[in-house]
């Protein structure tokens, strides 16, 4: 039985290149078919469809993105009317108030998951069972967060601080704490104290309740928002908006925040290719190699072609992309210097960013 | 003063793939660019127009490689009665018997300086001063070759063992054995002993003498050139030819073979990446970067472009060979492997050999 109350809003505004050259400014992500056939928006959406009709599932995206949207919107029977269009990206505390917002003038006793579009979920059985966890703590009222239980001391994600309390009879996991990126010694800490979670940026709650902590932490955004929704009054109050995250501007202030470890989902934000590597099967010596690929001797690495035939020959764990006017070879351990190389080639003004 | 005694014979019907994908079955080596703006042909046949006039410069060849061949020729004014198409390869021995045949009946008193077409030779004075020497020594009656002194235990040459003897009241080295491509600990101990040079593949001698070894020690050859130029003898004669070096067949058995050893010019055979490599200058990490490259912290890498923009990313020690249709990504060590390679691709059917 679907939920009448339950509403999915999917952020699909990223414009993230650090799977360049794969990724563009026009091909962010969440629009890739990094692993299988399907772009990551897609996978999502396939996945949320099974527990919420289309008129329920609503998508926050750039402008730039709104054609590859719509199309996507059209095969899960999204409305267009679901599809918010940003002017420019403020980050997530303007596109959620936004969208709580609009939720809530359909139907008051909403609850809304907030789900990225560019997230790996690899059991589907496991994510649904903390989904459905997710919404029953959200209707009881809090503020939910889906944390990811930390495998290792990395440095490249915010984590959440918890403490375990007991609520009605339940225990249930109070985030006391919203930790940014740590340094490695902090990181070890951290996945040695069992009370620290990876940040998902997964989150439930009722569209009531958020919108009161915005009215709270940020009255201003609460303020913008009121009542409109047509094109030209959100131009008038884009430009008005702070660029700011639902977790810095509200969750870290809110008292009521709660989290839901997910340890068994097969999750990875995808961050970079080397988190891409981690995410996917490796053949025997761990390679994965996806197109045209004649390999001899190497290990540890990601080959992603297209067309050409590539060759590779005793490789250790690199990162090979290949794409019609942009090739990459860059060693696994260095993949976060690609958004520098972008940097770089946008500076020069350069096609291929 | 140009001799007019002195011939120069280029080999250019090598088809070699070690240069894959740059190299291809209708592109062999000699025909590349691989350093600097020419093709390593026409750096050759530059170098020698220099001391030989054009009618003096003859060419074998395959007849597979008449027409790039044919249009060198004329910017060197090279007539193309000199310009030996071989119907099929047969090693050095036959096509060298076949010239010195064609030279002699010109030219009794004739020397011949044998030249591969796809050396290196970065060093012109130091080659030419050895070159003066070597033709002094054929027309003397010498079988003169000229010796690489090795720099490293190199695994992949053949050597020439000598010894220190007087001839005139001149010290000159006699060659004593040839060796075949040595095991490490064999080539070490060459290395050590200072009397074994590389064997290059260029050689002096008067045709007289090279042809009286030929009726000596390849009698069968020498009979079926007697006398016979034209193409349809030729045709008959070709199947009958064994494959066999003139080092084999020839300098091996003969009794006064002596060797020039050249230390100085700047020489490699470029029988691999990794050697192009070695004969490359670097930039201050040990790079070599050819054509649209943007590097961030490489080191010991060479990168051959063409079109598309390439971005590396923390490399060592690799070869990275862009092309239109196929793209090779290498350890510098495995270099050799690229011959298994493209023995894989031949023997798939693809058309990227």
């Amino acid at each position: 039985m679907l939920n009448k109350n339950l509403y999915a809003v999917i952020l699909a505004g990223g414009s993230g290149t650090r799977f360049w050259p794969l990724s563009r400014k026009s091909r962010p992500k969440q629009f890739l078919s990094l692993e299988g056939r399907q772009s990551l928006l897609k996978q999502t959406l396939q996945r949320i469809s099974k527990k919420v009709p289309g008129q329920q599932i609503l998508i926050v995206t750039n402008k730039d993105y709104s054609a590859p949207i719509i199309q996507q919107a059209r095969v899960f029977k999204i409305p267009k009317k679901n599809i918010l269009l940003e002017p420019s990206g403020k980050n997530t505390a303007p596109a959620i108030c936004w969208v709580a917002n609009e939720i809530y003038h359909r139907n008051q006793t909403a609850v809304m998951a907030v789900l990225p579009s560019d997230h790996l979920i690899l059991n589907q059985q496991a994510f649904f069972k903390h989904w459905q966890r997710g919404v029953r703590l959200a209707q009881d009222g809090h503020l939910v967060t889906l944390g990811i239980v930390p495998t290792h001391p990395e440095t490249g994600y915010g984590y959440l601080k918890t403490r375990r309390i007991r609520i009605k009879g339940k225990m249930v996991w109070q985030v006391e704490r919203f930790t940014e990126k740590p340094i490695l010694s902090k990181a070890r800490q951290f996945l040695r104290s069992k009370r620290y979670f990876w940040n998902s940026g997964m989150f439930f709650w009722r569209c009531e309740v958020i919108l009161a902590e915005f009215q709270k932490y940020l009255p201003k955004v609460y303020r913008l928002f009121q009542g409109r929704s047509d094109l030209s009054s959100l131009r008038k109050i884009w430009p008005k908006l702070p660029s700011i995250s639902v977790d810095y501007g509200i969750l870290e202030k809110a008292k009521d925040v709660v989290t839901i470890p997910a340890v068994d989902m097969g999750w990875s934000d995808l961050g970079s290719w080397a988190s891409l590597y981690e995410a996917l099967p490796k053949d025997q010596r761990g390679n994965i190699f996806q197109g045209d690929v004649v390999d001899y001797d190497s290990h540890g690495t990601l080959v992603f072609g297209d067309r050409r035939l590539i060759t590779t020959v005793g490789l250790q764990d690199l990162i090979v992309v290949d794409t019609d006017d942009a090739l990459l070879v860059c060693h696994r351990d260095h993949s976060q210097r690609i958004k520098d190389v972008v940097e770089r080639l946008k500076s020069q003004k350069r096609k291929e960013h």
